[in-house]
């Protein structure tokens, strides 16, 4: 492990990849290593700005973050691009996977794309992008973007591993944002008016002033920013360099107001206990004596035949049988 | 425990108080007794429009919950009113504790106020206010109305547990809206802004108005139904009518499109897994094994001295031990 971490911390990208993939792996010895391996990159990490990116599907995300990772490239960092999506079942697993989604970015020296871990629960898929992140800043990686679909829970898992939640929307009225899993506006400190070009311009811009009077009325997620709203065109690179800036005006703001260190510890400690909690739940649901017949317990519970609370109770009276 | 169950169905107020306080106890012996109670009742249950009730304070959430209460009591409706509140320490434990916050309806045959439990984890206090819930309708009332403070966490518990989100607000731009907490009005299905009356009776069509605008460009949280904005004064009761026109508007729809069964079935289902993994951490939690150093865990985890996923296997090796 000390070798493979050394190699890590040095910015071997083999070994990077190699890293990623153990902390991936749910094989029980795997998952001792990788806890292993994290403790020691541990001290390596937290360098990085974490930006949460969401968006409908249509708003054109893969195009805006390859444009904002060619920027960030340009202007000298170091670009990991990971991915949050459960509901991917896809060989390489991930909404990322189709690498022509960001042909340039990924041919380039100074990023790197890792797809979405392809099985498990969101809080699995979860734990092992937050274990790939740590693993990617212990490289050197000096921004981390962490993609996830928009409609499903795993915003909030995101926003739970992330400094700044960048929202990205395709011009247009509400109704197009029935894509957008509800809750999720109200967790984006930036929201972005994508395709901001052409025929769209207009709308974009008055897309954008429709939700910076409705932002206006929504609590802010991080005390002192309140939620901004910015347009670009990912496509012709315009206002990308501006939502950037934003970006980095946050970070400052969050850096001097000591909110940044504070998000990150109650992250660390919500990770911790929802580590705890998933893994005691994964144990009940693999007892032999709770796996018989917890879908029909499940099913006596939907349809009111039974109390949650004595279903609850009776599934736990198993582990102690 | 059947003698109990009976007197509940027959409508004894005397024996809905000793149910109730039955299922808020933590003594064990008293939890396995109230799920009897529950399995009991169960077939009893689920005839109420449940109606959960939040809003920043100086809303005036008293006042609103008292003048629909007695506006759904002249109509002939009989209505219990409950609450969730877990940062509540007070003597009866609740924001409902001191009685002359609802006087009039407090003195209805026809209402019955039941504090919240005043200690307890946020899930404890959900288990117990669910239960509660189901205790109420058991004995015939066909109105639940569960208040909760609009500051903490609670709301989601709250909106896991009734039919219709009500957010009651004070007439006013966003800023009034920070004591409403991030996330609340994405839930909202019905956004009531109270005291519009005198002064303020522009400003709160006004308020609404904005509401209204901002409503369209969250997605509704239920299908087939748009949040609504109304306005109201419950000082001069004037458009309480209208706020629960709109509410059984909503259960109309909700029981024809087979929404309030669907829904009623997953909340039970989620309560039934909650109730599993709370009292898998009250276990671990509890246990001596652990409880000697998790809070020291804990610190190194939010201090970034240790991996949140390391602590999480020293946690559950301890149990192991």
């Amino acid at each position: 492990m000390t070798a493979l971490a050394d190699a890590v911390r040095a910015g071997d990208r083999r070994c990077l990849a190699r890293a990623i993939t153990l902390v991936e792996s749910t094989r029980a010895d795997h998952r001792e290593e990788a806890a292993a391996l994290l403790d020691e990159l541990l001290p390596a990490t937290g360098g990085a700005t974490r930006v949460g990116i969401s968006g409908a599907p249509g708003a054109g995300k893969s195009t805006f973050i390859e444009a904002l990772g060619l920027h960030l490239v340009d202007a000298g960092h170091e670009v990991a691009v990971l991915a949050v999506d459960p509901s991917s079942t896809r060989g390489g697993g991930s909404i990322l996977g189709d690498k022509t989604r960001m042909e340039e970015l990924s041919r380039s020296a100074h990023a790197y794309i890792r797809p979405s871990p392809s099985k498990g629960t969101l809080g699995g898929v979860a734990r092992r992008t937050r274990e790939a992140m740590l693993v990617c800043e212990a490289t050197g990686f000096d921004v981390v973007l962490v993609e996830t679909v928009g409609v499903g829970q795993s915003e909030v898992a995101v926003a739970g591993m992330v400094d700044l939640f960048l929202l990205l929307l395709a011009p247009g009225a509400g109704d197009d944002l029935q894509g957008v899993k509800r809750g999720i506006v109200e967790l984006a400190d930036l929201v972005v008016v994508n395709k901001a070009d052409g025929a769209l311009a207009d709308l974009a811009r008055h897309t954008a002033g429709d939700y910076g009077n409705a932002l206006h009325l929504l609590r802010p997620r991080t005390d002192g920013w309140s939620a901004r709203v910015l347009s670009c065109s990912a496509l012709i690179g315009e206002g990308i360099g501006e939502v950037w800036a934003a970006v980095e005006e946050f970070m400052e703001l969050a850096r001097t107001s000591g909110g940044l260190v504070a998000r990150r510890g109650e992250q660390a400690r919500d990770w911790m206990w929802s580590e705890v909690s998933e893994t005691l739940l994964e144990r009940l649901r693999a007892d032999p004596r709770v796996r018989a017949d917890v879908n029909g317990l499940e099913a006596e519970v939907v349809h009111g035949r039974t109390s949650p609370t004595a279903a609850a109770r009776q599934l736990l009276e198993r582990l102690s049988d």
